[in-house]
């Protein structure tokens, strides 16, 4: 079997979307992506999460040709290639239909950084993407998502904004891993939902001011990063 | 016993609307319909869901004659029996008092379709009932409010719209058995949640452009459906 | 060991609003009344529910000596008291902080009767008492409250307006017997909920309309009533 | 090993803000602090809960030179610090990023008294700190956020008002252990959570008359306490 680590993870990290409160029935799924070996590792389509195993997980090459494995793989697969394609040092991608991340994503607005949770993962606002033409839907559309996502990125870097909103449709995370992509679709279910509540009592909340986003941010990411074991 | 897979499979969709949240009490109820045999199975009346058994479940006609069980059926029978008298198709119905759904009746407004999530499985708003007239209320309430539901899907299709908000009251929801039924039922009340806080962060949030609605139905339903497994 | 069971109910009442989660810490309590005996027994004060067993209950006359217990009673005993003096037929009250009838009681509003979840149980609005002048604060204020309680009631049924929000403070709800009065607990907290959420879709949303308030409540209640196994 | 059943205490704390649902992974610290040794025992920095001993709690002086430890100090240790330096009688500090309070604190609004489950905890409003200077971000950014807190008390008693909202960041509680501390932490979230459902249905709402503020704190707290069993 090829892969076996990757596909552990991969299982790992769907397996946490779930037990995280973010997946309704099969609304959601991981990937993991192996550079060296070019290979992607994602769960199959519609099979119910409690019964997956790693031996179940869809190995496709980068241009989606299935590698290994008898399952459809999940119907989002080619949105999580163009993000392998272009986001270099991006290992794992995880989409899900979480409750308040949605919201912000159907109202078409980006989630704006009101505070440390977020600046502590997210060096600036949540971005959302333009909405598709409707020649993009009628047409690939599952790849056309990961081009406009890719095109939001154009200026900003996918590592120190690690996810997106897909405008009408849901959040998609990302990270070096796909435990860390997890963890990412986790804090932004958590921070569209403190942002909520925030522009409830402040319809007009100004975003945090930059050198206390710079502060929050550099002490959990880069070489200043003084938060944790080292 | 008559139908005792069918009282199983009522059984159950009871039970996995309790074990998602969706019943407070015994403020829900679920049923089936065998359209071979002519036969209704549904929840007793006020019976606590934890002490339900299959022998427990009613058996009626369609016509609402208790052909076998010792207890009274559930208050809303005659409003499940005129959904199974009008909709073809249908052999599963649930009904609950889910906290959003209802709040979506309670306001007098359907839910319109902001998103995929939504899109996935509801191919237009979930509509809402218009209110009954008193004399309707004073007698043969519970047909009555079957009458309304059924009024309201003169131009729509049941299988593609399956479940409605009636005014003031709460959610019904239906399927191709009582499994969809309850499925449809869980999914009506996550997509009335992400429907309120989408308004809430934009009240005039306009529905999904009609070409991203119709990708997400046909995705998973109808003949060009590439979702699951096939 | 005076009145066993009636203690045993108190305290099966006082685990229920717990378990239904309408309990921080020990902001809650609940007592029950044996009008024959004319003996309460109550929760006593600050003491943490999972240490609770039947013998901790305070047992008290209707004028508050304690007849039996070393414990402190709730330090909202006198409002019990209050309403068993002078609400005939009510032998059970609960009081709680629950979060949503706590805000409505902090806003100073009633629960308008939006739809029939409320009008099952209720058969008007949940009233609100009015605020204590500053001289029933300072001096017997338990008792104050409680005597603002059936102040508010002059004029309605305690029997068919199970509960009531004191303003500014949190909901009281009684019953035939402490475990309908923490039943009644529970809805009121699920019916605020649905309406804190209907007014925010719908910020003028008019009460039910009378015949559907009647015909769901006396459903329920009364001679006519047809749910449940009879 | 110094101070054992302090850095029992310290660890209990931090487990009791997980069991309650104030941290999402390891955005919360507890800390406590022996006056008579002169020493503070404090969560290391982002160590999962799970698998926190008493051992690895990192044990400094008043001027955070770590005493005792091999761990890196949770990176708000200076924080913590300065409040034990000038709030004299607290003992424990716990900070968290729990929803609502985080909400309130990034609206940069004091959490007003609107009803007695506030007053039951806190003598008036929860404070918000006034935000930071660009210098005092960029420059000892924990100190300054301390002296941001002990600036806000200037003329607040801190044993009465046992927590703080930092602007842009979250609440910090603290009490006379580090088990009364994680009580308000749990208390903040809640009066935060019922006090946005207030201004929600009530926008003006105004705070509790301080008669009755005052009635429900020294029912309490203080020499007149009547509350629990003395």
């Amino acid at each position: 079997m090829l892969i076996p680590d990757l596909r552990a993870e991969v299982l790992e990290a769907n397996l946490e979307i779930v037990r995280r409160g973010l997946v309704l029935y099969t609304f959601g799924n991981a990937s993991g992506y192996d550079a060296r070996e070019g290979l992607v590792a994602i769960k199959p389509s519609g099979v119910p999460f409690e019964r997956l195993r790693p031996e179940d997980m869809v190995v496709t090459d980068l241009s989606g040709k299935i590698v290994e494995g008898t399952l459809r793989p999940s119907s989002d697969l080619d949105t999580h290639l163009e993000i392998y394609r272009y986001f270099r040092g991006v290992h794992g991608v995880v989409h899900t239909h979480s409750t308040h991340a949605t919201a912000f994503a159907q109202a078409g607005r980006e989630i704006p950084c009101l505070g440390t949770t977020h600046a502590d993962y997210f060096h600036g606002p949540v971005p959302v993407t333009a909405p598709l033409a409707e020649a993009e839907i009628r047409s690939e559309y599952e790849l056309n998502t990961g081009r406009a996502i890719v095109r939001r990125f154009r200026d900003l870097d996918p590592l120190s904004h690690p996810g997106v909103l897909v405008a009408s449709h849901g959040p998609f995370a990302w990270g070096r891993n796909p435990s860390q992509a997890a963890m990412h679709a986790v804090l932004m279910e958590e921070i569209a939902r403190i942002a909520s509540l925030t522009l409830a009592l402040k319809p007009d909340a100004a975003p945090l001011p930059q050198a206390l986003h710079d502060e929050h941010f550099l002490r959990k990411h880069g070489p200043q990063a003084r938060y944790g074991q080292g």
